[in-house]
Parts: C-alpha cells; sequence; structure tokens
C-alpha cells in the first residue's frame, strides 16, 4: 500500500481553488471515469442532513460518471433552497460535460446553515473541468476543512493476470464519531465487480474502519463514503465469493483502515492516537457502549493529553454505561502492562504505565472477563488545540 | 433564601486541614446531630460505586446522627480494602463520639484509586470532633476538590407556627453529569416530618435539580445526595401532602436547585452557564436524549467558548440522537431572538444572536414541535481551562 494519489485506470479528477473559502485555498473538486461506474454509497443516520445527501440518495443507483466535491460550505441546514441550489450546480457541470445530471453524485462538508455560492461556482465550472487530469493530485486538497494533511492511499492488486488499482482519499479532522464522522472518502477502483458483492465488501469494510472512529463524539450532517468501480482493469467480472473477491475485500479493507486511521491521526488538536479494545464482552453492543463512553470522556481524553495516569477515570466512564459488569473482575492494560487487577490499581506498575502514557500511540485493553466478544475503536486525546480550533471554526 | 452557611437547630458540623490533600487544605468533615435523623440518601448509578455508598447503603435506613466527609481521596477502584478502610474510620469516630457506628453515614469525593491514609485519618479525629460547633464555617469547605468556591445555601420557613430552617452544602465541578456528578451535597433541617414524605420530597427535588445538570457528561463513582432532618423544630409532624408539605417541598427544591446552579456555575474553567429548554417534545426521553446532546457536544460547548455563533452544531446534535424529529419544522432561539425557522437561518437575526453569545448566562430554546413535553438541563461551555485543569489533576 503507497500513501499516494494514483487514480485508476480511466479515472481523471481536478480540484480547484472555488472562492467557496475566504482563506482562498482548495475548496471545489470533481472526479470523472470514462466508463460508467457501479457505485455504492453510505451515509450519516443524522437527522440533519446535507442537501448531498438527499440528492445523491436519488441518484446513486445508476450508473455514475462523476462525484462533484466541495469544501468550505456543508449545505446544511439551508432548507429546501439547499437542494435547489445543489441541482443547479449539478445541471451546470453535466451540461458542461454533456452527460446526464442523474450520473453525478455529489458531496459537501464545511460549515452549516451557510448559502451556497451557486453563481460563482457556476462560473468556475469550465475552469474546474478543463483541469481534469488523470495525474492530478488538486482533488484530494478540494475536499479539506480544518484538515492538515490530505489523506490519500493506493493499493495495487493482480486479478485474473490483470493489475486492478483501488485509490482512497479522504477529508476529516472534527466532528468525528458513531457512523461515520465530518468526513467524506472517495474509493475508486477499476476493478470489474458485480455490483451486490461491491456492496457487500463495501459495507464490512465501513462497519469496521470509518465507523470504528471517534475523535469528539459529534456526528456529522454531512458523512459520506462513496466506492466508485468502473471496470477497466479488464479482470474477469468477480461475480462469486471465490479468492480473488477475499483478495479484492482484504485491500478495500486496508485502504479504508488506513484513511479511517489517517482521519483520526489528523483529529482536531490530536497529540495522541488511542486505540481501544474491549476484550470478552457479554456482546457486541456492551463491547461497543463501553469502548465509545471511555473514548468520548472527556475526563479520559484530557489525561492522555497531561499524560497522566488515572485508570481510575477509565473504570469511571465503562461504569457509567450501567452496562452489566463486575468492576471487581476487570483488568486494564496500557499496552501491555497491567494497571487495573480486580477492581485495584496495580501500584508496583504505574511508573512503567506513566512511561507508556508519554508515546504518541497507545493501546488500551479492557479485559471484562464477561463473555467472548472483542471490539476495537480508535480515539485520541483532547488538547488546548482543539477547543482553540472549535472556538473559532463558526 | 440565604446564601450561608447557617446550621438547623441541634446541628454542628467541623472542617478541619486532615493531610488527606497534599496541598494541605481542608479535606475532613464531620456533621453531627444532637437528636436522631431521618435519612434520606442517593446515589451515582455507576457501576464503579465509592466505598463510602457501598457502606452507606447498608446504614442509611438506621436513625442517623453524624456524616463523616473528605475530599481529597475518592476511595473508589480500591477494592475490598477500600470499604475496611473506610469501615476503621467509622468506627474509630463512633468510639469517640461514644455513638454506634451504625448511624454515622460517609461520604468521600477526590482521586480515584488512591488508598485512604487511614492512620492519619484516625489520628485527626480527636480534633475533628474538638472542632465541632454550631457556628461552624469550616465543614463547607472540608469536602472541595477542584471547585473555586463554596457552595451553600440556607432558607427558614415558618410551619405550624415554628421557624424551620433547611440548610444545604455542597461540592462539584467536574465530572458533573446524567445522575449527579462528582458532587456531593448534604441538606440538613430541623423539620419535624414523617419519613416516608422527606423521602418522596427528597426524590422530587434530586430530580429536577441535580439530575438536571451536566458540565462534562461524564459521571462519577462518588455521587451524593443526604438528606437528613432531626425534627427539632418543634412543629407537628407533617404527615400527610397539606399546605405544609408544600411549603416545605417548594423551600426543599430552592434549595436543591440552587446548589445544582452553584455547581455548575463554578463547573471547571466555566467561562458560560447554558440553559438548555426543549419544548414541545413527544417524550420526556426524547426531550431528555436531545438535550444531554446538544449539552454534551464537544462542538457546542466549544462555540459558546468562543462566542462563535454556530447553530449548525446544536441542531447537528439534536438530529444525531436518532429521534424521529423533523429538523424542517424546528424551531431555535437565543434568549428571545429566533435564529433557526423551518430548518433555515434567520440571517436577519444574527447580529442579534451574536451579542446574546457575549453574556455570562444563555438560554437556549429549542421547539421540536413533535408533542408536548418540555425539559430543562443546565450545562456550561468548554474552555482551555477545562482541558488544563483535567489533563493536570490526576
Amino acid at each position: 500500500m503507497k500513501e499516494e494519489y494514483i487514480l485508476p485506470k480511466g479515472f481523471l479528477s481536478s480540484g480547484i481553488k472555488g472562492g467557496i473559502k475566504k482563506s482562498k485555498k482548495f475548496d471545489t473538486g470533481l472526479i470523472l471515469s470514462l466508463n460508467p461506474c457501479e457505485c455504492v454509497a453510505f451515509y450519516t443516520k443524522n437527522k440533519l442532513k446535507s442537501a448531498h445527501i438527499l440528492y445523491d440518495k436519488k441518484v446513486m443507483n445508476n450508473e455514475i460518471f462523476a462525484i462533484f466535491a466541495n469544501s468550505g460550505n456543508a449545505n446544511a441546514l439551508n432548507g429546501k433552497q439547499g437542494l435547489i441550489d445543489l441541482i443547479k450546480i449539478i445541471k451546470a457541470i453535466a451540461k458542461n460535460l454533456k452527460i446526464k445530471s442523474s450520473s453525478i453524485m455529489a458531496a459537501s462538508t464545511g460549515k452549516i446553515a451557510l448559502k451556497m455560492p451557486v453563481k460563482n461556482i457556476i462560473k468556475n465550472i469550465p475552469l474546474l473541468i478543463k483541469n481534469l487530469s488523470k495525474n492530478d493530485k488538486n482533488f484530494p486538497k478540494a475536499i479539506l476543512t480544518t484538515d492538515l494533511k490530505t489523506k490519500v492511499v493506493n493499493e495495487k492488486i493482480i486479478i485474473d493476470g490483470k493489475q486492478c488499482t483501488i485509490t482512497g482519499v479522504a477529508k476529516g479532522s472534527g466532528m468525528i464519531s458513531p457512523n461515520m464522522a465530518t468526513m467524506l472518502a472517495f474509493v475508486l477502483t477499476d476493478i470489474n465487480i458485480n455490483k451486490n458483492l461491491l456492496k457487500k465488501a463495501a459495507f464490512d469494510c465501513v462497519k469496521s474502519s470509518f465507523n470504528k472512529i471517534t475523535v469528539d463524539g459529534d456526528m456529522s450532517p454531512n458523512d459520506t463514503v462513496i466506492f466508485l468501480s468502473n471496470k477497466m482493469a479488464g479482470n474477469k467480472c468477480i461475480d462469486k465469493l471465490d479468492k480473488n473477491y477475499d483478495k479484492f475485500k482484504k485491500a478495500l479493507f486496508e485502504i479504508c483502515y488506513k484513511l479511517a486511521e489517517k482521519i483520526v491521526e489528523d483529529g482536531e488538536g490530536v497529540t495522541k492516537v488511542v486505540k481501544i479494545v474491549i476484550e470478552n464482552a457479554k456482546t457486541h453492543k456492551q463491547a461497543e457502549n463501553i469502548s465509545r463512553q471511555i473514548a468520548n470522556s472527556l475526563l479520559v481524553k484530557t489525561a492522555f493529553f497531561g499524560e497522566s495516569l488515572n485508570p481510575g477515570r477509565i473504570i469511571s466512564a465503562a461504569g457509567a454505561t450501567l452496562e452489566n459488569i463486575d468492576i471487581g473482575k476487570i483488568e486494564l492494560k496500557f499496552n501491555n502492562v497491567l494497571i487495573i487487577k480486580n477492581g485495584k490499581l496495580v501500584a508496583k506498575n504505574t511508573k512503567k504505565a506513566e512511561k507508556i502514557l508519554k508515546s504518541k500511540k497507545i493501546t488500551l485493553t479492557l479485559n471484562l472477563k464477561n463473555g467472548k466478544i472483542s471490539e476495537t475503536l480508535l480515539t485520541t486525546d483532547l488538547s488546548y488545540n482543539y477547543v482553540k480550533i472549535n472556538a473559532a471554526y463558526s
């Protein structure tokens, strides 16, 4: 796997400074496939939904040729006007590209409750299209908001003697929580795969990657992951759960997990990434509840930021879920160091644990001794900078 | 109502610097009643419970003479040793006071997973008892942790021609969330009231005061509210739901609400107090879910800290509950200024709303137009100082 933006066969993209952001940074992007694509997409469960989600849901089952994406404006909480504005933009792109508007998907991210600068965007569409290139490097920049880095991943696999490419590009750094985040991710591939199998693989991969991260517990109205496959690699269509499917799914999962990890690492003000492993829970729901409660506890997050040994806050967060667990039995490890055993501090290990707290990546393992289920969640600490970034961003 | 610590008839208290805190501040307190008291108590629902809660639950139905309280050590996550240590302390107090140990309640707050300095505490018990006084001013200090201020309230009412006093004293400033908080509160009264009616009044008051505040969404293992009535005011026992009961309950509620408000106002790093009013919800659970999600959203809290107008974050938090609400219908007000109507920003009111954001107390009213239920929750912003305090406190 390479951390590079290399487009699969038949895909072009572009990114421009379209004037949506006051900062005059890249904010408008377009992906185009020369062949029609199978499309699979997943969206936020928030009841407040960006206009692009309402729109996409109507076209996502068509053959898709393009994705329009923008940052700097979430086009959420704009009432019916939001959808009207988006449709104007899509129609202008369709007209310029000479394709059906119902073959274009959209994704927006940025400030909520801000009217889309429709005229300005439409004015820039010819430039956006002119810049389309198979060697483009600007699309990944065009979808960023408070992100510090672009997030790109590329994997090549051989299926049926043909080289197939999978490319992932994502944005996201705050409002990162259950069921995706303020995150957009686009996964493009030239592989030839049956749509139902693409859907199955994508669903499984999203569940254990983008849906297993949290920065601040806030769920966004815009979260979107779109998978496109244009079948141009020339392999024989993958149409059953065989070795080729497994190979593709493994690569797809690695792409998704790596993007998810990049989102967490670039979380707003993040100084540490914490992997929470819940072991021996009774049910998936129990493991999920406990891992999220720990991950989103301000007291746990600030303790990690302060490199302050406070296992009590972790156990207290687990207890606060009201899940039926026996605190007297559970064990807590920081990396491989046991710090809580039978509901008590392992005092002789405090020095070792304090040392681990100084690292940038920490694994916290909570053994509930309550069943056989394990779950993992990636989260972050909470720093002054998180507060600073979010006190100012409006 | 006065914000003073005036003990009701027959109550004494004391507070000393007992050496539990490294900072050498007040940390050990005692309340004593000359008459036996009816006792009603409420505790955290966290599965991790301080030793004092396990202990209190065994004695709380007895006639109670005293409460031992300490700060600087939560006596939580200490395994069985926590309870053994506490019982040693209680027995030493009982011996010195010549009362039964089963007539003494206890409450601890402070650092988790720290062994109680039993010898030291026992050594100081004679001094603690010597300092008992009806004019004591130190007990309220002895229960503080990161609090900046003592929290005391006093109310006098006339029942049956007799003056009755209700005194409330509390601590709490972080880990403040559902079902109380890292908070201790003691409500003392000399009123003569039937135990079942005291229980009923106390239950109702706790529900709509201490259980309606949140600073950081973290639920503590130590939350405790204890009500004691020693019947020494000399009024005829209140034994039915009459005018006297109503008068008492009203005063009791005011005491509890004022203490709860003081806890929120003194929340760690708080610069603003935000009252969230949910109007026209379908059910209490819906109103509760939505108000808590808004109150505990880091993006909402940091926006208030930054005095940054971001109603989208509030609507997004409401939507993230997945409650069945129609975003296109709801209305949001900052104080009396309408800022969201029919799922859209009321642009002409943004200047007015921005002005409101500069005040220290803000009321946010979300009308769901979904039913007839209203709920109120008190919360705070999230500042650099919250992070600072909790990064260091371990």
